[in-house]
């Protein structure tokens, strides 16, 4: 018995969104677990990367790995003990680059384990899993749900999410550049206190993204994409994002432009050929750092993680 | 020429929404412009009292009236000069006690004298002269546009909002105590600075908020009508809030209950005949305290002010 995934990459953060606002994008991991037919033989991860580009040494491979820990998790959660199983994670999800591929390759297990199990678990239930172990909710929501989520971690642990439908017309571009960021780096530099002010601000703007949205309203929107609470202080560690804020200001059919996640990727979101118009603009930025930078324009992806 | 306004009462802050949220309540105060026939008379403000309860000796009745002071401004925007007027204000809000009463009074004489000009000024102008005045724009937007109202006051001056439909269903109960609560005071037991944790919470939830009300979905309300920006510091000025928070926990059909604006007022929201069943239970936690509380159970009022 085996079940093979097919999970989105995803963004969040979204500007004013801090923590609970994430879309899904079409890139993907696929996830294959297996029940391992010899008892005893153990936990076994395997990698495979489309491209090679990250050192997968680190990442570990027996029962500490993420993935078997979510699994775990769900297990429990229907009185099983998870015990040998075989675990293929193909990725093509960029890593350490804000694209949520720990939050895809947590749900990416939990949904094929949740069905070698035959479904015990709902959306909610792995919703929750997969929250407790990635420690936030906004990547794994649109993972497992795809498009635009909003998405609450409760003080009980479970997760309050609603899908919203997002516009057709806006365009997401993400600027991945050639190097990583720790998330715990970008964490890090987050202050433990803020001012009211600075909060009240992202209280209006990240609930007038919700009604922009809601409304299709690009104009509104253009609004709402600015953020007092981790992107002023996570700014020094994205090479070209002050640069860019400032080259796409004002343009015609450009939305905004946000850190994706803790970053280091960024994030444009624009209107019907709008970012066309500016990119070679956008290129000229990051030449000038000598930042090698994969820039790629995307229609939101509304399918999220999908058996295959 | 004189023209007249009937203007709702407000009620702001509802829940996580500090500071950007606010919808408008069937209490109507009625303010008359009326140009003065001689020149050189000056500004003469009337305050007429449907139901004696506050001392207006306070108030100002010349130039330093916030309603002049707020038609000065409009009369700037057009290009002209105020000059010698007479403002009469009928109220029936209660005053200082976080109902909007001077949101409305700033909201009708602008809304009067605009009319008296030739509407010169647009719902965006008024807006924004009207939050400059009230310093924020959460009750100005509701008093102005009637229904459930987000608002933002921007860097530049202007107002972004929105007016939501609010779910027929979901009934607005005011407890109105016979004490008053300065603003000022009010304003002054907010901490200068939060963590970033308390502010991550508040957005979320005013954003959940959002979605809830769009959704017309009451489940997912009562898990927004929390917050950790301001309800917190002022609990303690706001006497048997804490003692009706823990009543209507988990109570069926009660939404959730807040401090209305800066209080003292609280407001409860409901479901269908929600507040009637535990109406003799709410009035025993005032008896308890030996406060008297003015209950009064409402729809939204759907209307802005109107010129009648």
């Amino acid at each position: 018995m085996k079940v093979t995934v097919k999970v989105p990459a995803t963004t969040a953060n979204i500007g004013s969104g801090f923590d609970c606002l994430g879309l899904a994008l079409p890139i993907y991991n696929e996830i294959t677990v297996e029940e391992t037919v010899m008892p005893g033989s153990g936990v076994e991860i395997n990698i495979i990367q489309e491209v090679e580009t990250y050192d997968t040494l680190s990442i570990p491979k027996d029962e500490n790995n993420i993935v078997y820990k979510a699994i775990e998790l769900l297990y429990n959660f229907v009185g099983q003990t998870a015990s040998d199983m075989k675990i293929t994670i193909k990725t093509d999800i960029p890593v350490t680059r804000g694209l949520g591929s720990s939050a895809a390759v947590i749900v990416g297990g939990l949904v094929a384990a949740n069905e070698l199990l035959g479904r015990p678990a709902d959306e909610a239930v792995l919703l929750s899993i997969a929250s407790e172990v990635e420690g936030h909710p906004d990547n794994v929501a649109p993972a497992l749900l795809g498009g635009f989520c909003l998405a609450s971690l409760e003080d009980d642990g479970s997760v309050s999410y609603s899908k919203i439908e997002w516009p057709e017309d806006w365009k997401l571009t993400v600027l991945i550049p050639d190097y990583e960021l720790d998330t715990k780096i970008a964490r890090s530099v987050l202050p433990e206190a803020i001012s009211i002010q600075d909060a009240a601000f992202n209280v209006r703007k990240c609930a007038m993204l919700i009604d922009s949205v809601y409304r299709k309203d690009s104009e509104a929107m253009k609004k709402c994409l600015t953020d007092k609470l981790h992107q002023p202080y996570r700014e020094r560690l994205i090479k070209g994002f002050a640069e860019l804020k400032e080259l796409l200001a004002n343009k015609d059919d450009i939305l905004g432009c946000v850190i994706s996640g803790a970053g280091p990727t960024i994030l444009v979101i624009s209107k019907n050929n709008g970012f066309e118009k500016v990119e070679s603009e956008v290129k000229q930025v990051f030449n000038d750092l000598n930042v090698a930078c994969d820039i790629r324009t995307f229609d939101i992806e509304n399918e999220g993680t999908t058996v295959i």
